[in-house]
Protein backbone atom coordinates (compact mmCIF):
# COMPACT_ATOMS: atom_id res chain seq x y z
CA UNK A 1 0.00 0.00 0.00
CA UNK A 2 1.92 2.98 -0.67
CA UNK A 3 1.79 5.49 1.85
CA UNK A 4 3.53 9.11 1.63
CA UNK A 5 7.18 9.26 3.54
CA UNK A 6 5.77 12.27 5.41
CA UNK A 7 3.44 10.53 7.74
CA UNK A 8 5.80 9.94 10.43
CA UNK A 9 3.32 10.66 13.20
CA UNK A 10 1.54 7.95 14.31
CA UNK A 11 -2.13 7.48 13.34
CA UNK A 12 -5.28 5.89 15.73
CA UNK A 13 -6.77 2.85 14.79
CA UNK A 14 -9.87 4.64 12.91
CA UNK A 15 -7.54 6.33 10.45
CA UNK A 16 -5.72 3.35 9.64
CA UNK A 17 -8.90 1.55 8.87
CA UNK A 18 -10.01 4.52 7.30
CA UNK A 19 -7.42 4.29 4.75
CA UNK A 20 -8.08 0.54 4.05
CA UNK A 21 -12.05 1.46 3.57
CA UNK A 22 -10.88 3.79 1.14
CA UNK A 23 -9.11 1.40 -0.71
CA UNK A 24 -11.77 -1.12 -0.88
CA UNK A 25 -14.06 1.80 -2.00
CA UNK A 26 -11.98 2.01 -4.59
CA UNK A 27 -11.55 -1.65 -6.10
CA UNK A 28 -14.78 -3.42 -4.76
CA UNK A 29 -17.60 -0.40 -4.48
CA UNK A 30 -19.35 1.16 -7.35
CA UNK A 31 -21.11 4.20 -6.59
CA UNK A 32 -24.48 3.91 -5.23
CA UNK A 33 -23.88 0.50 -3.42
CA UNK A 34 -25.40 -0.09 -0.19
CA UNK A 35 -22.15 -1.42 1.93
CA UNK A 36 -22.95 -4.20 4.34
CA UNK A 37 -24.13 -3.59 7.92
CA UNK A 38 -21.27 -2.42 10.48
CA UNK A 39 -21.65 -5.65 12.18
CA UNK A 40 -20.58 -7.66 9.14
CA UNK A 41 -18.40 -4.32 8.35
CA UNK A 42 -16.29 -4.64 11.65
CA UNK A 43 -15.99 -7.93 11.71
CA UNK A 44 -14.49 -8.23 8.26
CA UNK A 45 -11.99 -5.59 9.19
CA UNK A 46 -11.53 -6.96 12.65
CA UNK A 47 -11.99 -3.94 14.33
CA UNK A 48 -14.72 -2.72 17.25
CA UNK A 49 -17.90 -1.15 16.49
CA UNK A 50 -16.41 2.17 17.61
CA UNK A 51 -13.51 2.45 15.30
CA UNK A 52 -15.33 0.97 12.66
CA UNK A 53 -18.27 3.48 13.50
CA UNK A 54 -15.51 7.11 13.44
CA UNK A 55 -14.24 5.79 10.31
CA UNK A 56 -17.25 5.76 8.36
CA UNK A 57 -17.88 9.11 9.90
CA UNK A 58 -14.38 10.44 8.27
CA UNK A 59 -15.31 9.16 5.04
CA UNK A 60 -18.98 10.91 5.22
CA UNK A 61 -17.17 13.99 5.94
CA UNK A 62 -14.81 13.51 3.46
CA UNK A 63 -17.69 12.73 0.75
CA UNK A 64 -16.69 9.11 -0.01
CA UNK A 65 -20.01 8.11 1.82
CA UNK A 66 -23.85 8.78 2.18
CA UNK A 67 -25.85 7.44 5.42
CA UNK A 68 -29.49 7.30 4.81
CA UNK A 69 -31.78 6.82 7.39
CA UNK A 70 -33.83 3.85 6.01
CA UNK A 71 -31.33 3.16 3.15
CA UNK A 72 -28.08 2.50 5.04
CA UNK A 73 -24.39 3.67 4.26
CA UNK A 74 -23.83 4.02 0.44
CA UNK A 75 -20.88 5.20 -1.69
CA UNK A 76 -21.46 8.41 -3.08
CA UNK A 77 -20.85 9.90 -6.30
CA UNK A 78 -17.73 12.05 -7.01
CA UNK A 79 -18.74 15.88 -5.49
CA UNK A 80 -19.52 18.30 -8.40
CA UNK A 81 -17.19 21.02 -9.13
CA UNK A 82 -19.61 24.24 -8.94
CA UNK A 83 -17.76 26.99 -10.08
CA UNK A 84 -18.63 30.43 -8.25
CA UNK A 85 -17.49 33.56 -8.46
CA UNK A 86 -16.44 34.51 -11.95
CA UNK A 87 -13.43 36.37 -12.92
CA UNK A 88 -15.42 39.70 -13.69
CA UNK A 89 -17.81 41.26 -11.39
CA UNK A 90 -21.37 40.50 -12.15
CA UNK A 91 -24.93 41.49 -10.71
CA UNK A 92 -27.01 38.11 -9.36
CA UNK A 93 -28.96 37.15 -12.18
CA UNK A 94 -26.25 38.55 -15.34
CA UNK A 95 -24.88 36.57 -17.78
CA UNK A 96 -25.31 32.97 -17.44
CA UNK A 97 -25.86 32.68 -13.76
CA UNK A 98 -26.73 29.09 -12.20
CA UNK A 99 -29.72 30.20 -9.92
CA UNK A 100 -33.22 30.45 -10.26
CA UNK A 101 -35.39 32.98 -8.23
CA UNK A 102 -37.55 31.35 -5.49
CA UNK A 103 -39.11 34.33 -4.11
CA UNK A 104 -39.09 37.79 -2.30
CA UNK A 105 -39.87 39.15 1.02
CA UNK A 106 -38.72 41.46 3.24
CA UNK A 107 -37.35 40.36 6.15
CA UNK A 108 -35.11 41.33 8.79
CA UNK A 109 -31.12 40.26 8.02
CA UNK A 110 -29.05 38.07 10.32
CA UNK A 111 -27.06 40.30 12.42
CA UNK A 112 -23.90 39.90 10.08
CA UNK A 113 -25.43 40.41 7.09
CA UNK A 114 -27.23 44.30 8.71
CA UNK A 115 -23.69 45.14 9.95
CA UNK A 116 -22.23 44.48 6.64
CA UNK A 117 -25.05 46.62 4.85
CA UNK A 118 -24.88 49.34 7.71
CA UNK A 119 -28.88 49.08 8.27
CA UNK A 120 -30.55 49.28 12.10
CA UNK A 121 -30.77 45.81 13.37
CA UNK A 122 -34.57 45.65 12.97
CA UNK A 123 -34.76 46.96 9.63
CA UNK A 124 -36.71 44.86 7.06
CA UNK A 125 -34.85 44.90 3.68
CA UNK A 126 -35.73 43.23 0.17
CA UNK A 127 -34.90 39.73 0.54
CA UNK A 128 -35.10 37.37 -2.48
CA UNK A 129 -34.42 33.86 -2.36
CA UNK A 130 -32.75 32.02 -5.01
CA UNK A 131 -31.84 28.20 -6.00
CA UNK A 132 -29.33 26.30 -7.38
CA UNK A 133 -29.68 22.82 -9.25
CA UNK A 134 -26.94 20.95 -11.08
CA UNK A 135 -27.26 17.87 -13.36
CA UNK A 136 -31.16 17.86 -11.46
CA UNK A 137 -29.60 18.09 -7.73
CA UNK A 138 -30.30 21.41 -5.64
CA UNK A 139 -26.65 22.05 -4.82
CA UNK A 140 -27.34 25.48 -3.39
CA UNK A 141 -29.62 28.30 -1.74
CA UNK A 142 -29.15 31.58 -1.41
CA UNK A 143 -30.78 34.71 0.42
CA UNK A 144 -29.60 37.84 -1.40
CA UNK A 145 -30.29 41.22 1.11
CA UNK A 146 -30.77 44.20 -1.19
CA UNK A 147 -31.67 47.45 1.12
CA UNK A 148 -34.25 49.72 0.07
CA UNK A 149 -31.88 52.02 -0.86
CA UNK A 150 -29.78 50.36 -3.34
CA UNK A 151 -33.40 50.18 -5.27
CA UNK A 152 -35.27 52.83 -4.77
CA UNK A 153 -37.04 52.63 -7.44
CA UNK A 154 -38.45 50.29 -6.45
CA UNK A 155 -41.72 50.48 -4.60
CA UNK A 156 -43.49 51.68 -7.53
CA UNK A 157 -43.63 48.38 -9.15
CA UNK A 158 -46.74 46.71 -7.97
CA UNK A 159 -45.33 42.99 -7.81
CA UNK A 160 -46.00 41.83 -3.80
CA UNK A 161 -43.87 38.84 -3.49
CA UNK A 162 -42.84 35.40 -5.42
CA UNK A 163 -40.30 34.71 -8.16
CA UNK A 164 -41.64 37.89 -10.06
CA UNK A 165 -40.97 40.21 -7.21
CA UNK A 166 -37.75 38.76 -6.78
CA UNK A 167 -36.74 39.18 -10.44
CA UNK A 168 -38.17 43.00 -10.01
CA UNK A 169 -35.39 43.34 -7.19
CA UNK A 170 -32.58 41.95 -9.14
CA UNK A 171 -33.37 44.10 -12.44
CA UNK A 172 -33.44 47.30 -10.22
CA UNK A 173 -29.80 46.02 -8.80
CA UNK A 174 -28.31 45.87 -12.71
CA UNK A 175 -29.33 49.41 -13.19
CA UNK A 176 -26.24 50.50 -10.73
CA UNK A 177 -22.35 50.38 -11.33
CA UNK A 178 -21.24 47.38 -9.80
CA UNK A 179 -17.41 48.56 -8.80
CA UNK A 180 -16.34 45.00 -6.68
CA UNK A 181 -16.62 42.17 -5.18
CA UNK A 182 -15.82 40.06 -2.15
CA UNK A 183 -16.42 36.57 -0.95
CA UNK A 184 -15.68 34.63 2.08
CA UNK A 185 -16.30 30.66 2.12
CA UNK A 186 -16.61 28.88 6.08
CA UNK A 187 -17.96 26.18 7.35
CA UNK A 188 -22.19 26.09 8.53
CA UNK A 189 -24.81 23.97 9.33
CA UNK A 190 -27.85 24.12 7.25
CA UNK A 191 -31.00 26.26 8.40
CA UNK A 192 -34.24 24.63 8.40
CA UNK A 193 -35.78 26.49 5.36
CA UNK A 194 -32.13 25.84 3.57
CA UNK A 195 -31.99 22.06 4.70
CA UNK A 196 -35.65 21.46 3.27
CA UNK A 197 -34.41 23.28 -0.16
CA UNK A 198 -31.43 21.46 -0.44
CA UNK A 199 -33.10 17.82 0.51
CA UNK A 200 -31.05 17.68 3.99
CA UNK A 201 -31.80 17.55 7.31
CA UNK A 202 -31.30 20.67 9.61
CA UNK A 203 -28.17 21.03 10.92
CA UNK A 204 -25.68 19.18 8.13
CA UNK A 205 -22.60 20.75 7.33
CA UNK A 206 -22.64 22.88 4.60
CA UNK A 207 -20.13 25.75 3.15
CA UNK A 208 -21.23 29.62 3.38
CA UNK A 209 -20.31 31.63 0.94
CA UNK A 210 -20.98 35.30 1.45
CA UNK A 211 -20.81 37.82 -1.54
CA UNK A 212 -20.58 41.40 -0.85
CA UNK A 213 -21.75 43.22 -3.70
CA UNK A 214 -19.73 47.05 -3.82
CA UNK A 215 -21.13 50.38 -5.38
CA UNK A 216 -18.33 52.62 -5.04
CA UNK A 217 -17.78 52.45 -1.21
CA UNK A 218 -20.74 51.48 -0.70
CA UNK A 219 -22.17 47.66 0.32
CA UNK A 220 -25.34 47.57 -2.21
CA UNK A 221 -25.81 44.13 -1.60
CA UNK A 222 -24.79 41.04 0.46
CA UNK A 223 -25.46 36.86 -0.68
CA UNK A 224 -25.57 34.74 2.09
CA UNK A 225 -25.59 31.09 -0.27
CA UNK A 226 -25.43 27.70 1.64
CA UNK A 227 -23.74 25.06 -0.73
CA UNK A 228 -24.37 21.33 0.37
CA UNK A 229 -21.00 20.45 1.79
CA UNK A 230 -21.23 16.52 1.04
CA UNK A 231 -21.89 16.98 -2.64
CA UNK A 232 -20.35 20.26 -3.59
CA UNK A 233 -16.88 21.22 -4.14
CA UNK A 234 -16.34 24.88 -5.10
CA UNK A 235 -14.03 26.35 -8.18
CA UNK A 236 -12.70 29.31 -8.29
CA UNK A 237 -11.60 28.96 -11.44
CA UNK A 238 -9.29 31.71 -13.19
CA UNK A 239 -8.55 29.11 -16.09
CA UNK A 240 -12.16 28.16 -17.58
CA UNK A 241 -12.88 26.21 -14.64
CA UNK A 242 -11.49 23.32 -15.30
CA UNK A 243 -12.31 20.51 -13.23
CA UNK A 244 -10.79 18.97 -10.13
CA UNK A 245 -11.23 15.53 -10.13
CA UNK A 246 -12.11 13.17 -7.20
CA UNK A 247 -9.75 10.85 -6.00
CA UNK A 248 -11.53 7.82 -6.69
CA UNK A 249 -12.78 9.10 -10.57
CA UNK A 250 -9.09 10.98 -11.06
CA UNK A 251 -7.82 7.05 -10.87
CA UNK A 252 -10.62 6.16 -13.35
CA UNK A 253 -9.64 8.98 -15.54
CA UNK A 254 -5.89 7.83 -15.41
CA UNK A 255 -6.94 4.68 -17.08
CA UNK A 256 -7.77 6.29 -20.13
CA UNK B 1 -37.06 38.50 18.95
CA UNK B 2 -36.73 39.46 15.12
CA UNK B 3 -37.50 36.62 12.96
CA UNK B 4 -37.35 36.44 9.01
CA UNK B 5 -40.84 36.17 7.42
CA UNK B 6 -39.14 33.27 5.23
CA UNK B 7 -39.06 30.67 8.30
CA UNK B 8 -42.17 29.36 7.35
CA UNK B 9 -40.64 25.93 8.06
CA UNK B 10 -41.06 24.43 11.42
CA UNK B 11 -37.64 24.55 13.28
CA UNK B 12 -36.62 21.52 15.21
CA UNK B 13 -36.37 21.73 18.91
CA UNK B 14 -32.71 21.96 19.45
CA UNK B 15 -32.83 24.46 16.48
CA UNK B 16 -34.77 26.94 18.31
CA UNK B 17 -32.65 26.60 20.85
CA UNK B 18 -30.05 27.60 19.24
CA UNK B 19 -31.42 30.65 18.57
CA UNK B 20 -31.93 31.55 22.33
CA UNK B 21 -28.40 30.63 22.91
CA UNK B 22 -26.87 32.40 20.24
CA UNK B 23 -28.59 35.81 21.81
CA UNK B 24 -27.25 34.60 25.29
CA UNK B 25 -23.59 34.28 23.55
CA UNK B 26 -24.07 37.47 22.33
CA UNK B 27 -25.19 39.35 25.39
CA UNK B 28 -23.87 38.06 28.57
CA UNK B 29 -20.82 36.05 27.51
CA UNK B 30 -17.58 37.38 26.33
CA UNK B 31 -14.93 35.52 24.46
CA UNK B 32 -13.11 32.62 25.74
CA UNK B 33 -15.17 32.39 28.54
CA UNK B 34 -16.37 29.06 29.95
CA UNK B 35 -20.12 27.72 29.59
CA UNK B 36 -21.94 26.77 32.29
CA UNK B 37 -21.76 22.37 32.31
CA UNK B 38 -24.71 20.81 30.35
CA UNK B 39 -26.87 20.11 33.17
CA UNK B 40 -26.91 23.46 34.69
CA UNK B 41 -27.81 24.50 30.92
CA UNK B 42 -30.15 22.12 29.95
CA UNK B 43 -32.02 23.30 33.25
CA UNK B 44 -32.11 26.75 32.57
CA UNK B 45 -33.38 26.70 29.39
CA UNK B 46 -35.63 23.72 30.55
CA UNK B 47 -34.95 21.24 27.75
CA UNK B 48 -33.44 17.61 27.87
CA UNK B 49 -29.78 17.00 27.72
CA UNK B 50 -29.99 15.50 24.38
CA UNK B 51 -31.28 18.60 22.65
CA UNK B 52 -28.70 21.00 24.42
CA UNK B 53 -26.47 19.09 22.91
CA UNK B 54 -27.41 18.78 19.31
CA UNK B 55 -27.77 22.77 19.53
CA UNK B 56 -24.17 22.66 20.97
CA UNK B 57 -23.00 21.12 18.02
CA UNK B 58 -24.47 23.12 15.52
CA UNK B 59 -22.86 26.36 17.57
CA UNK B 60 -19.47 24.06 17.11
CA UNK B 61 -19.73 23.91 13.57
CA UNK B 62 -20.99 27.42 13.23
CA UNK B 63 -17.68 28.59 15.05
CA UNK B 64 -19.41 30.05 17.54
CA UNK B 65 -18.18 27.83 20.76
CA UNK B 66 -15.12 25.41 21.09
CA UNK B 67 -15.36 22.20 22.85
CA UNK B 68 -12.20 21.14 24.20
CA UNK B 69 -10.88 18.85 26.46
CA UNK B 70 -10.76 18.84 30.54
CA UNK B 71 -11.20 22.41 30.07
CA UNK B 72 -14.89 22.50 29.03
CA UNK B 73 -16.95 24.72 26.47
CA UNK B 74 -15.93 28.21 26.01
CA UNK B 75 -17.32 31.18 23.76
CA UNK B 76 -14.99 30.93 20.59
CA UNK B 77 -13.96 34.57 19.49
CA UNK B 78 -14.81 35.54 15.57
CA UNK B 79 -13.29 33.35 13.00
CA UNK B 80 -10.43 34.76 11.64
CA UNK B 81 -10.74 36.30 7.91
CA UNK B 82 -7.76 34.12 5.96
CA UNK B 83 -6.80 35.54 2.66
CA UNK B 84 -6.38 33.01 -0.27
CA UNK B 85 -6.16 33.10 -3.89
CA UNK B 86 -4.55 36.81 -4.91
CA UNK B 87 -6.16 38.50 -7.98
CA UNK B 88 -2.93 38.29 -9.78
CA UNK B 89 -1.11 34.58 -10.45
CA UNK B 90 1.85 33.78 -8.25
CA UNK B 91 4.14 31.26 -7.53
CA UNK B 92 4.08 29.71 -3.56
CA UNK B 93 6.69 31.52 -1.85
CA UNK B 94 6.31 34.54 -4.00
CA UNK B 95 5.61 38.30 -2.87
CA UNK B 96 3.98 38.63 0.81
CA UNK B 97 3.32 35.03 0.77
CA UNK B 98 1.81 33.95 4.22
CA UNK B 99 3.88 30.36 4.57
CA UNK B 100 6.82 29.08 5.91
CA UNK B 101 8.82 25.85 4.45
CA UNK B 102 8.65 23.65 6.91
CA UNK B 103 10.23 20.96 5.22
CA UNK B 104 11.01 18.80 2.31
CA UNK B 105 10.75 15.45 0.98
CA UNK B 106 9.99 12.62 -1.47
CA UNK B 107 6.83 11.48 -1.69
CA UNK B 108 4.18 9.09 -3.61
CA UNK B 109 1.20 11.99 -3.57
CA UNK B 110 -2.70 10.74 -3.05
CA UNK B 111 -3.95 9.47 -6.23
CA UNK B 112 -6.12 12.33 -6.75
CA UNK B 113 -2.97 15.05 -7.07
CA UNK B 114 -0.91 11.96 -9.02
CA UNK B 115 -3.86 12.41 -11.49
CA UNK B 116 -3.65 16.34 -11.27
CA UNK B 117 -0.33 15.89 -12.22
CA UNK B 118 -0.40 13.39 -14.47
CA UNK B 119 2.74 11.09 -12.71
CA UNK B 120 2.64 7.34 -12.49
CA UNK B 121 1.06 6.27 -9.21
CA UNK B 122 4.17 5.00 -7.55
CA UNK B 123 6.10 7.96 -8.70
CA UNK B 124 8.00 10.01 -6.08
CA UNK B 125 7.43 13.76 -6.29
CA UNK B 126 9.14 16.60 -4.57
CA UNK B 127 6.67 17.60 -1.32
CA UNK B 128 7.28 20.53 0.35
CA UNK B 129 5.28 20.83 3.89
CA UNK B 130 4.16 24.75 4.73
CA UNK B 131 2.50 26.25 7.57
CA UNK B 132 0.61 29.62 7.98
CA UNK B 133 0.53 31.43 11.43
CA UNK B 134 -1.51 33.86 11.93
CA UNK B 135 -1.88 36.16 15.07
CA UNK B 136 1.07 33.80 16.49
CA UNK B 137 -2.09 30.45 15.60
CA UNK B 138 -1.52 27.61 13.17
CA UNK B 139 -4.18 28.72 10.52
CA UNK B 140 -3.28 26.27 8.07
CA UNK B 141 -0.93 23.17 6.81
CA UNK B 142 -0.20 23.02 3.33
CA UNK B 143 1.79 20.09 1.51
CA UNK B 144 2.83 20.91 -2.04
CA UNK B 145 3.65 18.72 -5.12
CA UNK B 146 6.06 19.17 -7.78
CA UNK B 147 6.71 16.24 -10.02
CA UNK B 148 11.14 16.18 -10.94
CA UNK B 149 9.52 17.06 -14.28
CA UNK B 150 8.85 20.77 -13.51
CA UNK B 151 12.48 21.20 -11.70
CA UNK B 152 14.68 19.86 -14.13
CA UNK B 153 17.94 21.61 -12.48
CA UNK B 154 16.98 20.71 -8.87
CA UNK B 155 18.92 17.74 -8.58
CA UNK B 156 21.85 19.35 -8.88
CA UNK B 157 21.61 21.21 -5.71
CA UNK B 158 22.74 18.94 -2.84
CA UNK B 159 20.51 19.94 0.03
CA UNK B 160 18.92 16.66 0.78
CA UNK B 161 15.76 17.65 3.05
CA UNK B 162 14.16 20.03 5.33
CA UNK B 163 13.57 24.14 4.87
CA UNK B 164 16.90 24.97 2.65
CA UNK B 165 15.39 21.96 0.42
CA UNK B 166 12.08 23.15 0.51
CA UNK B 167 12.81 26.88 -0.67
CA UNK B 168 15.20 25.39 -3.41
CA UNK B 169 12.77 23.59 -4.95
CA UNK B 170 9.99 26.92 -4.29
CA UNK B 171 13.12 28.68 -5.76
CA UNK B 172 13.22 26.71 -8.85
CA UNK B 173 9.41 26.70 -9.24
CA UNK B 174 9.40 30.59 -9.31
CA UNK B 175 11.99 30.57 -12.23
CA UNK B 176 9.03 29.31 -14.87
CA UNK B 177 6.59 31.35 -16.45
CA UNK B 178 3.21 30.82 -14.28
CA UNK B 179 0.22 30.91 -17.17
CA UNK B 180 -2.78 30.05 -14.58
CA UNK B 181 -4.16 28.78 -11.50
CA UNK B 182 -7.74 27.00 -10.31
CA UNK B 183 -8.92 26.80 -7.12
CA UNK B 184 -11.16 24.42 -5.39
CA UNK B 185 -12.69 24.45 -1.43
CA UNK B 186 -14.52 21.26 0.08
CA UNK B 187 -14.85 20.07 2.96
CA UNK B 188 -12.66 17.53 4.74
CA UNK B 189 -11.07 16.11 7.49
CA UNK B 190 -7.35 16.81 9.20
CA UNK B 191 -4.93 14.00 8.95
CA UNK B 192 -3.05 13.02 11.76
CA UNK B 193 0.07 15.01 10.41
CA UNK B 194 -1.39 18.05 9.79
CA UNK B 195 -4.28 18.02 13.04
CA UNK B 196 -0.91 18.00 14.58
CA UNK B 197 0.49 20.88 12.73
CA UNK B 198 -2.81 23.05 13.62
CA UNK B 199 -2.77 21.86 16.96
CA UNK B 200 -6.27 19.88 16.68
CA UNK B 201 -7.54 16.56 16.61
CA UNK B 202 -6.85 13.89 14.06
CA UNK B 203 -10.47 13.85 12.34
CA UNK B 204 -11.40 17.54 12.96
CA UNK B 205 -13.48 19.20 10.30
CA UNK B 206 -10.98 21.34 7.83
CA UNK B 207 -11.44 23.29 4.81
CA UNK B 208 -9.34 21.44 1.94
CA UNK B 209 -8.08 24.06 -0.82
CA UNK B 210 -6.53 22.96 -3.65
CA UNK B 211 -4.48 24.97 -5.95
CA UNK B 212 -3.38 23.95 -9.20
CA UNK B 213 -0.67 26.10 -10.68
CA UNK B 214 -0.56 25.67 -14.63
CA UNK B 215 2.85 26.46 -17.01
CA UNK B 216 1.40 26.19 -20.65
CA UNK B 217 -1.39 23.55 -20.52
CA UNK B 218 0.53 21.57 -17.99
CA UNK B 219 -0.21 21.23 -14.40
CA UNK B 220 3.40 21.83 -12.88
CA UNK B 221 2.48 21.76 -9.53
CA UNK B 222 -0.11 21.14 -6.78
CA UNK B 223 -0.80 22.29 -3.14
CA UNK B 224 -3.46 20.80 -1.15
CA UNK B 225 -3.74 23.76 2.18
CA UNK B 226 -5.46 22.62 5.01
CA UNK B 227 -7.27 25.37 7.07
CA UNK B 228 -8.84 24.87 10.24
CA UNK B 229 -12.76 25.29 9.96
CA UNK B 230 -13.76 26.00 13.30
CA UNK B 231 -11.31 29.29 13.75
CA UNK B 232 -11.12 30.29 9.13
CA UNK B 233 -12.77 31.97 6.99
CA UNK B 234 -11.25 32.31 3.59
CA UNK B 235 -11.50 34.78 1.95
CA UNK B 236 -11.34 35.77 -1.60
CA UNK B 237 -10.64 39.47 -1.52
CA UNK B 238 -11.24 40.87 -5.30
CA UNK B 239 -11.56 44.92 -3.54
CA UNK B 240 -8.68 44.75 -1.13
CA UNK B 241 -9.26 42.38 1.51
CA UNK B 242 -11.99 44.19 3.38
CA UNK B 243 -13.19 41.94 6.07
CA UNK B 244 -16.29 40.39 6.79
CA UNK B 245 -17.48 40.25 10.24
CA UNK B 246 -18.51 38.23 12.46
CA UNK B 247 -22.03 37.84 13.75
CA UNK B 248 -20.94 39.00 17.24
CA UNK B 249 -18.65 40.93 16.68
CA UNK B 250 -20.67 42.91 13.89
CA UNK B 251 -23.27 43.83 16.52
CA UNK B 252 -20.65 45.63 18.57
CA UNK B 253 -18.66 47.20 15.52
CA UNK B 254 -22.29 48.83 14.73
CA UNK B 255 -22.18 50.91 17.60
CA UNK B 256 -18.88 52.41 17.09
Amino acid sequence: MATTQLDTVPEPKYWHLKTVLTDALDSEFSVGEILPNERELAARFGVARATLRQALEQLELEGRLQRRRGVGTTVAPPRMGVAVGPAQHTWPGEGDDAWQPVGCSDATPPAAVAALLETEPDALVHTVRRSRVTHGQPVAAELLYVPAGSVPDLSAIDVPAGPARARSVLRELQRLELTGQDRAVELGSARADDAKQLDRLPGAPVLVLTTRYFVGARTAAVAVATYRADTCRLTFGDSGGIEITHQGEGRQRRAS
